[in-house]
């Protein structure tokens, strides 16, 4: 081992720079201790017994309520908590999910959509997971566009209630952790009715179970079953039959009911409440970020000790080579891995925005969590899925973890937001620059100023810049990071020009947007990518290790110029490359993966994680199978 | 239901043209039929035991031999057994898997690598599954470069015997299909040595266990456990201690050893001699390339129907949309199933060459099966991963079925060749223009014939041609095959000039390739994919029924597109493409998409895959699920 990639690190071998390192050493060697270990993921019962019982470890240890505060046994740092998932992510996503939905979902619901009497009733035993409980959100028919769900909270002022109901099998709630066995109380959504009018989405504490398990009167669950990983997390069906709460029980943060039945809310419009209440999946969508980043650095971690060993073909009389010698193993794995790094510094970013939203800020943050979750879990799917060819046969079985992380996170692309809704939701973002809610999006006042301030940012292409195909030019990050922002300021000028002509045309904006969703997701990517080289940037001039910061900006010219040659249809498209400077960036790409070819190991390493997690890190590794 | 994709379908739905459709409905009909319902796939013991009493049954009924003479109980029908395994793939991947074990690989090296006194034998036995099987070719240690195996096979001449070895932990064979419980012999590849000296690799009988399960002495066999998917096939690893069989075990059609210990060959090259009994793998490569052909229908089946039911978000005041109405949705589904059509022509046509394997066209054949079995098992990966996605958390169910897909076929990348490896060999092949073996590729010599062969190939640039973008250019058949041929052999002549350079500047042919692995393996795509739109473009022109030469004309037309797109970069580089014509190719691709959505669901049932095979077709889809 050379040189360090960051001085955070204590000892050998050294670490990405990242947040509570004491938390996170504490949190690793917890899931290092035998308490962890598996009994067996394929028998369901034992399965899910066991994540369980993690998570009651975790509650016991402290580690379950960060986000909240100290009177409820936490920190008041949504950061803290995001870092004890994203630690959580390099053992098992079972847990992960289970600890998401009750302490971050659950509880979180109930403080930041509650006040003082929920807070004071039921945040104490949600976070000790006496109360184990569930986020009913998602319908059957309605899961990404949850303002229309159809399950009905009806104030009954005679007796001071409201009448939970699914109106049709549809309605259902689906899909919902810990509903098919552990949960007793459900944090349920649902159309609000009192006075014989619909004030639209709120949230309700729905008792499901009683202290010996047994489901109540006028509640039916059903189990969802086997699932493609996620197997430790018991979902669920609900369906709810005319059943009784108290007015208390709903959660009035934002809009409450009074005995008569009067209806009040601080927040005026419909819409920015909707979206105010939406508001508590950013933190959601951090973690899921952070997760799947934490699963990209397991599988990489895995993949690149194997194909560094692993040894294959050679020249005549020569040894076998190691595979991650082959420039198409570098161009599978390396890019892939500068990726994940970058991706690494922007995460770290999010998390430390999340303790400071300010309202002024919040949607911005909100837009940011929405575009990182998506492309960080698409990141870690692909990702994950090029390890585990790379690996071969080895990667296909069950004990060398790949298969399991690719089964486990693949759902990542579609909880909390499925990601295609997720970048148009980022596009919308920067349309309105942030200005309007995105769901009473007036779009033709918005498009309007935003053309003109988009074109202004694009600044003339240079000539000589879109000629220049020479190594210090590749790799300067002032061409980088103004290519990124180019893209993205020409992508927005593009879409709101469009938009605007449809518009105008006499198109209404849910068809003009609908026409465009290719562009808005290319924006929404760019947006994405601009500030993740942002981030990256910034991280290395932090940096005080001469040697790691050395590699760090290789891996972040790798990810820059990976980028742009993904993209370099559009870029000569738009004549901000000329064809030698392409040919140039996919030849530097080349050589950037030679280059850290050795370093490799090094940098997986500075992902500190241990092998005692999970199932282990595939240390067992031999050598890869074709089939017999 | 408007018109029939093809003439060949009896009553609705109308069905894409395939060869065997009495022989395809049959094995469909046996495959609905109550004996293979699933008892359970979590339970390992019980799935093993399951699978394998499918594949007595497929014996029993005559179908598990068709590539055999009639005297063993077949039609001597290589495109028939084909039909049989690609037919299968819609049930279930582990009894394909082990089904292609038994009767491909076990069965079929005995009929290739051996002679009659084998034959006579065996090949009844191994058809029947009176004597279940193994081919134990690779080892931990080799997978892909099988020629460096390890396992010895060593001449006795005192006792006219074979000794069969594992001489170290990482030759032992690995990942062998059959091997951990039912397999009571193996083909066993291995290094022959007589007289002192070593004459390549050759096959083997070896018997494993006796009648009653137990195993032989001298052989040690390890379960490999479990994996990501395929859990109906009991993977094992095999160890040999001195395993002596009688020399009449060497499978002797390509090298044989007298009793004195004299070896002869029929085939003078050691290389040539290695290579052409890795021509066992051709049928086998072929049969993967169709299963993956299998499970994206299967894949895309589900996803179009679902996606056309499901509906979510809309204007104002309007009903909500289906999602497979929005450009997104369209975008992820409707270019792989453009591509899935195409490449069934593709398929189709493989299997009808694999009956007329004269010398002459064998290499082509392998070089052909090599590309499209790799093409095919990518697009299955993504496609039903685009489909997993495009489903939602109802995606995520097992009960739908996209994660049983999803986690069985992906290795389909790996086994009987790993993708990279094979594209590689593909590229090797179209420079020697298959008139050497690949192994012992003079490299110098072939690369100066094809570059003058394949620089007159390049036409001229026409520069009307590569600015038109109105829809009659960019939709004419002859525009898409002149474009991927130009494609073709501009990356052949490129590649080919890259490597005399390198071996002009003293590079040895190993080194001076491996720096071009990327090129070389666009090179194998593109190759591939000017097969696949030559194939779908004769298969169209075969048609009869105008509506169904129509669709398929779209869905070629998307494809071609789709793929122009997918490598604008390249083409712009070369000026093969101008600025406008790219962005009108992406316009086209959308405007294809809409004009193909409406029949989407009619191109899917075209596939004729019934309900009731394998665990369903997600028919209980419901809606997509968020997770609560």
């Amino acid at each position: 081992v050379t040189a360090p990639v960051s001085a955070h690190g204590r000892g050998s071998p050294p670490r990405l720079p990242g947040d509570h390192p004491e938390l996170r050493a504490r949190v690793l060697e917890l899931l290092c201790s035998p308490e962890f270990e598996y009994v067996s993921i394929h028998d369901i019962e034992v399965y899910r017994a066991r994540v369980l019982e993690w998570c009651r470890i975790f509650a016991r240890e402290g580690l379950s309520g960060l986000a909240f505060p100290r009177e409820f046994g936490g920190e008041h740092d949504s950061a803290k908590h995001v870092t004890v998932f994203e630690t959580i992510a390099f053992h098992d996503h079972s847990f992960l999910v289970k600890f998401g939905v009750q302490f971050g979902l659950f509880a979180g619901a109930i403080f930041q959509l509650g006040t003082r009497r929920h807070h004071e009733r039921w945040l104490h035993a949600a976070v000790t997971l006496d109360l184990p409980g569930c986020f009913a959100m998602t319908e059957t028919a309605h899961g990404s566009n949850v303002r229309d769900i159809e399950t009905t909270a009806t104030y009954l002022r005679e007796s001071d209630e409201f009448e939970i109901h699914t109106p049709n099998s549809d309605a259902r709630k689906d899909y919902i952790g810990n509903a098919a066995l552990h949960g007793r109380m459900a944090v349920v959504f649902a159309q609000l009715y009192t006075q014989g009018s619909s004030q639209g989405v709120h949230a309700f504490l729905v008792p499901l179970r009683d202290e010996s398990g047994r489901t109540l009167p006028g509640v039916q669950i059903e189990d969802c079953g086997w699932k493609e990983g996620l197997n430790g997390v018991d979902n669920g069906r609900i369906l709810f039959d005319h059943v009784r709460v108290p007015r208390e029980n709903l959660l009035n943060r934002f809009g409450d009911v009074a005995s008569d039945g009067t209806y009040t809310s601080p927040v005026a419009s419909a819409g920015r409440r909707f979206f105010t209440m939406l508001g508590t999946l950013v933190a959601g969508r951090t973690a899921i970020a952070t997760a799947a980043l934490s699963a990209a650095k397991s599988a990489l971690t895995v993949a690149t000790r194997y194909t560094h060993a692993r040894r294959q073909f050679g020249a005549d009389g020569q040894p076998e080579r190691p595979v991650l010698d082959y420039l198409s193993m570098q161009r599978a794995l390396l890019p892939r891995l500068a990726a994940t790094c970058a991706v690494h510094f922007a995460l770290q970013d999010l998390k430390r925005r999340l303790n400071q939203s300010d309202p002024v800020s919040a949607q911005e943050i909100e837009v940011r969590a929405a575009g990182l979750k998506a492309w960080a879990s698409a990141h870690a799917v692909e990702t994950i899925q090029a390890c585990r060819e790379a690996c071969g046969g080895q990667g296909y079985l069950e004990a060398n973890r790949l298969s399991i992380l690719r089964a486990d996170t693949d759902v990542f692309t579609t909880f909390e937001g499925a990601n295609a809704v997720l970048l148009q939701l980022v596009a919308r973002g920067l349309l309105t620059e942030y200005r309007e809610e995105f769901g009473d999006l007036r779009l033709w006042d918005v498009v309007r100023i935003v053309t003109g301030r988009a074109a202004t940012a694009i600044t003339e292409l240079n000539p000589i810049a879109t000629r220049r195909t020479d190594a210090d030019h590749l790799r300067d990050p002032d061409f980088h990071l103004s290519a990124f922002r180019w893209r993205e300021a020409r992508l927005l000028d593009g879409l709101a020009r469009r938009l605007r002509r449809s518009i105008q045309d006499g198109q209404n904006a849910f068809d003009a947007f609908a026409a465009c969703q290719d562009h808005a997701q290319a924006l929404a990517n760019a947006h994405v990518e601009r500030i993740i080289l942002e981030s990256v940037r910034e991280g290395i001039e932090q940096q005080q290790n001469p040697s790691a910061a050395d590699v760090l900006n290789q891996l972040a010219a790798l990810f820059a110029l990976a980028t742009l040659e993904k993209n370099a249809a559009w870029l000569l498209e738009k004549n901000y490359l000329e064809s030698p400077k392409a040919a140039a960036i996919r030849e530097q790409v080349n050589t950037l993966c030679r280059e850290l070819r050795p370093r490799a190991v090094e940098v997986v390493e500075s992902f500190g994680i241990p092998g005692g997690v999970g199932l282990g890190l595939g240390l067992g590794l031999g050598g890869s199978g074709g089939w017999g």
